[in-house]
């Protein structure tokens, strides 16, 4: 709307790093600052790609999703996210604030599921180009501690296919994520999810003015 | 079951070339041979391969579907199918005849709707590794005729994303069908679909005598 496009930021972390909170408290952020944003996730983010994501993480039906097949789900519902509406909101001049996207892939499928990142690239250059968040912030803590808050969290509610998983799968997680953040630190940085809500939400306000993106 | 690995043999065509008739014709053939056989079709092929077509096929949703994520979808639905059904048929020694492949992307993908080959080659190399169908058959007939073939079925009947498409759209998938028959000769068998059902069917078990397949 004031003729610059808008930013892209995805929020990244395991189950029970408090993504969701630091969503809000940015999204709040914003609004006290003026700033026109949409906030959505991954997968899913419009009424076609939810579709798609229900196929990946409903865990009822009873035949086996093999590997390749995820992945390819999980782009085919960021393609449709990305036209439908990322891109669209951006090009609006309005930022897009994601909870989680492509480095998500890398962590859950390439460091989880042990797949080959090779895929993962291919797939990234043919789905979004030149097309990268312009900062993501990696939310981080350890293991134990994040997986406990997510149980705190789900407690009587059913685990979906991914939270069902071992903690050894999300320590390969983690660290894919923070290879990710070593290899990209420019793009991704990596916040102490250790701290308080408070804390967090003060040290990714102070990312964005760094960067002279807010004052 | 009797050791030896079952042939893996696709049936193509544009609509209204009679692929349905013959796929049961062949598979008379082959139960009259006493060969063990399943039929299967593409996109589908299993519940959850099915669940993925229905999100490329059905037009009711009033969102678009970007044709990279039609892509990834039919490839999608296309690994399920081949890890739960085709590639544990061969194994077991039954021949598979399946009702549309990879070809179809070749020509409805990248022929109709003209995207790039190159997606659909790294696709195909990344679901398939080295898996091609031994023998497809090519239904070849002019879009005139197989158009008011189609038509002519569909009477009353609402009509699919695809049988909504113009006849221009058939004659680029006809060509592409066409140009990757003269490009692998040795797989792909042409057809004359204007033949009687009759001689299709003859024409059809001729093919695979020829290559001493069936007696």
């Amino acid at each position: 709307m004031n003729g610059t496009p808008g930013r892209f930021l995805t929020i990244e972390g395991i189950e029970g790093v408090g993504k969701t909170t630091q969503v809000a408290r940015l999204s709040k952020g914003l609004d006290e600052r003026g700033i026109a944003h949409v906030v959505t996730r991954e997968p899913g983010g419009t009424p076609l790609a939810e579709r798609i994501r229900e196929i990946v993480l409903n865990n009822a039906h009873g035949e086996a999703l093999p590997p390749t097949a995820e992945l390819l789900l999980m782009f085919a519902a960021r393609a449709v996210h990305l036209a439908n509406h990322i891109e669209p909101q951006l090009k609006a001049g309005r930022w897009v604030v994601c909870d989680r996207f492509t480095d998500a892939t890398y962590a859950y499928q390439g460091g989880g599921r042990r797949m080959g990142t090779d895929d993962i690239r291919q797939l990234e250059a043919m789905v979004q180009g030149a097309r990268r968040p312009d900062l993501t912030l990696l939310l981080d803590a350890p293991v134990d501690q994040a997986l406990q808050r997510a149980r705190q969290r789900n407690a009587g509610a059913a685990a979906d296919r991914f939270e069902s998983e071992r903690a050894e799968f999300f320590e390969r997680v983690r660290e894919a994520y923070r290879a990710r953040a070593a290899a990209e630190p420019d793009r991704i940085a990596i916040v102490d999810a250790g701290q308080s809500a408070d804390q967090v939400a003060a040290e990714i306000l102070t990312l964005l003015a760094a960067r002279s993106w807010i004052s």
